[in-house]
């Protein structure tokens, strides 16, 4: 718990706290008691400044004189970015040539350096090796790695400072990072509230190796969600594992959905992976029955010339 | 002042106190310090049931008995209703048989009984004098009504509250009721600050108004700031012409181009009326360099089916 603390307090010069948001009308539409962590409101649009923030600011001197690498083409790319910006440290950021250009963009403006490798796992990997021979950079994971992981929860530890007694929170999964760091915080200082992980039935390893006890793949990454195709990684899983009591799966529908009612009722623009997470409430409407339920609204990146409705 | 303060002890329990927004990357993109008062979060989705609740309020016993009637086929019908049925009041609501289904059905989801007419000023008017008449309700009108202009204002008493020291508040113009009630809490509580109307060159009658010194209309009023197409009244007009420094036209582009910045960069989703606001700002860039500025984001209120990007 104190060190879940600090970690509170080192990250929270860098962040800003993000408000909580209530409606009526998702209340009356759920029939239940929610409040959303708009995420969306967080710098670069998504929580994973928060992980991208600690993860630097746990490395040694010599570390940070040598930058930080990761691969990522979405949220963590703009996060680890901008939060070595802030910290006065280089940030080699690895992009697939199909990235788009205005996310290659949001990275250059935040002073992040771009290397453009092949959209292949193994073309990336070996771009992010050659960069840590070349630099001495060390490579920060989007979502498996201990102290991504904690950095990440540190959204819900806000939000149980801004709401109490919650009987379930509920953040939606792809890498893992996210709910592994909520569960960590959850556990340590609300100790009754239920974990529950939510994710599109399109790309449900999570919801399959929380059957099997392994690490499950997707087959197909067809998903609107499409913060949420990647899998789980040996970090974060041992966590999901003892503390997610189960995940919900949606359907493409009820995302979209679900986006569009926190769009036009609720004013605030959020990602379709943002929106599964409300989806689940929306899906599991006797479970969630007259429960007071926070949701992780993990970000606020979307393409608005490409929307689903 | 006092008898302004009384009005915002009045309405205070029956709307939300909304936040106000500040984004680093509003203020790079504007060279200027910006404060965004939300009231695309206030309940109905804009700051209209300020006003709606201030007028009722104002109302004697045997009044508000009678219930209160409008005409509107936007913001004000929904906010009449539902500030209505926070007091146990009748609402009648007159509208043009062209406007929206969805519009019609949120106002009866706030209990308003709706009467259809034609979609002209006098089958308006003869509509609600017949319903006067029959149920001897009160006529409300949406902008140009000093119990209503008094409650608008009470948006600008809490951003004045939230924030101190603002060169510049800058609200939208349409009938007048918004940028009135802002002048008269900005010229008590803020009394250095200037206040500046915005409004598309589509539908420029304030800004004509303001100079021939008597309330001019529209020949035409095609713009996407569908809330601003109505001219000033009697009570707001002598008000703005004290106290609205000037007013900033925008090119409907400029009002899509801000509307798609607040969307996409600060992830809230406002209508065309309130990007007018914004638009003022990036649009007149020397005017407000390094200036702090309050703008009253109107409301939230879109058909996210029908976005112009």
């Amino acid at each position: 718990m104190q060190e879940l603390l600090q970690v509170y307090k080192r990250v929270q010069p860098f962040i800003h706290k993000t408000p909580v948001l209530h409606s009526r009308l998702l209340d009356e539409a759920t029939n239940a008691n929610v409040y959303l962590k708009c995420e969306s409101f967080q710098k670069t649009g998504s929580y994973k400044i928060r992980g991208a923030t600690n993860a630097i600011l746990s490395l040694t001197d010599t570390q940070r004189n040598n930058g930080v690498v990761t691969h990522s083409s979405g949220n963590f790319a703009q996060a680890l970015s901008l939060a070595a910006k802030n910290l006065g440290v280089k940030a080699y950021i690895i992009m697939p040539s199909s990235a788009p250009e205005i996310k290659r963009k949001a990275v250059l403006d935040y002073d992040g350096i771009v290397t453009i490798c092949e959209s292949t796992l193994e073309a990336r990997e070996q771009a992010s090796i050659k960069i840590q021979q070349e630099t001495g950079a060390t490579f920060v994971h989007p979502s498996n790695d201990v102290d991504v992981i904690n950095g990440q929860g540190t959204a819900c530890y806000e939000l149980l400072q801004q709401e109490q007694n919650f009987d379930y929170i509920i953040a939606p999964i792809g890498g893992g990072g996210l709910i592994a760091g909520t569960s960590l915080f959850a556990n340590s200082f609300s100790s009754n509230t239920i974990i529950i992980g939510a994710e599109p039935f399109a790309v449900d390893d999570a919801y399959r190796s929380l059957q099997s006890g392994k690490i499950e793949t997707n087959e197909s990454t067809y998903t609107i969600a499409d913060g949420l195709k990647t899998q789980l990684g040996n970090h974060n899983f041992p966590i999901i594992l003892a503390s997610v009591q189960q995940i919900i799966r949606v359907t493409e529908e009820e995302i979209i959905a679900a986006m569009r009612f926190v769009w036009e009722r609720m004013k605030v623009t959020i990602e379709p992976s943002s929106a599964v997470a409300v989806a689940a409430v929306f899906r599991e409407k006797e479970l969630f029955k007259n429960k007071k339920i926070g949701i992780i609204i993990s970000g606020g990146n979307v393409d608005v010339t490409k929307l689903p409705f």
